[in-house]
């Protein structure tokens, strides 16, 4: 499968750089109705591949969807139900547009919210504009997969991103159980 | 009609300061037990009139309502479905009070939850008081109108303006569908 | 009893400190699988009764309670609905593991949410760490008692308590009704 080669060739890549326990493998999925006709390219899920793989990340798999809520949540369901994958990350849709719909889909399949994440992406962007305030992701759990929604600008993505990956591989590690707190 | 007079005024008034794709078209509700009994006067209301008009809104209407749940749940509903507003400004019962039912009666009618504005308005006024921390505002879009809880004093309500101010003009853009998101 | 015994005799130590009215009287409950089996000592749970009795507040009861959702929230549900406590604090249960339920049994029983004191206190202890981001504590209002979800570490949570240390007293007055909003 593709799949599977992507995710092994990422593995054979990137294992010596985090331990096994709290390798992050990771789904990026592109939102955007524009992208997904072929009428954009798309340049924030690429740039988002690109910086999970420097903290070491396995890219099992990459999408482009279009904002149509049902089908994302869905989506959404079937990857964090597959149990290969402990980490989505969306770009796009998180906006306060009629088609922005990422928020909601995401919020159809999580179990359990973790606000701080977003809450923090948009607090710390906000030193660069006050656009990040009307980001409305969200992120949480769903099968011990965390599902976090990125802005769709790949400058917002990358400065989202940034925020939150001091804490990804650890987060990674405790969905799966690792009871081991650390500084939390 | 008053309401279309008040608003035509507005209109040319303001209508050179912001393109006519983004003009605000709001309506400010006061939540108040004793000011919708007289008791009180408004000038948390009359605060944000004034501000608005300083960006270049249109007053669609203003209101004083008590605190009771259901019917401030109605008025919003009512006032979002019209289809001539696309903000709506509330300042009061956002506190911890078994009065306090703005929060409530908002995420009734809201469809999509835009949390960074509220988020944004207490963690800047954070720095000015740890009160901000108690407000439970919240913020959302129901029927293309941007529903945003303010605090009911006329300081914090001025203070939570002013974080907002910036990306008022193009949240209203978004909600009618202009997709072209800029710097988000 | 012993509960009524251990709140008169923190009322006669602290009250001096505060005006009757805004009495603080809360429970903290360590939500913990180890520390109810013991077989890890409370520590988080024992540092916070330290910092409450510091600000006057009289500990009616603590409890120490396994991750298990549905008894927790069912332990919350007594407690609020007592009469006699207007504050419960927990500590633990707020991370991303698949025991980590204390958000999720809080949201089970609040009629209300505060979401400004958690993003508080995760914007500001952003500043000391970036695991801050992973807390999920919810906190909001059961039958007139604050509940409030704090992190499970000793650390974590004496950080967490002097962010919404400042506005406790303010906040359990407002919850009985006291509708003077001070600043807010």
């Amino acid at each position: 499968m593709d799949q599977e080669g992507a995710r092994l060739g990422a593995a054979t890549e990137n294992s010596r750089i985090i331990p096994m326990a709290s390798v992050i493998r990771a789904v990026v999925i592109t939102v955007s109705d524009a992208c997904s006709r072929g009428e954009r390219q798309d340049k924030s899920g690429e740039s988002l591949v690109e910086l999970l793989i420097e903290v070491g990340a396995e890219i099992v798999e990459t999408k482009i969807v279009s904002d149509d809520l049902e089908p994302l949540a869905e989506q959404l369901r079937v990857l964090a139900g597959r149990g290969d994958i402990n980490l989505i990350i969306t770009t796009g849709g998180t906006g306060l547009g009629p088609r922005d719909n990422t928020p909601e889909a995401t919020l159809r399949v999580i179990e359990r919210e973790a606000p701080g994440l977003v809450e923090a992406m948009r607090m710390e962007t906000l030193k660069n504009t006050p656009m990040s305030m009307i980001s409305r992701g969200v992120c949480g759990i769903c099968s011990a997969t965390l599902i976090i929604n990125l802005p769709g600008s790949p400058k917002a993505g990358r400065e989202g991103f940034a925020v939150i990956k001091p804490v990804l591989g650890h987060a990674v590690a405790l969905l799966g159980g690792d009871t081991h707190h650390a500084a939390q």
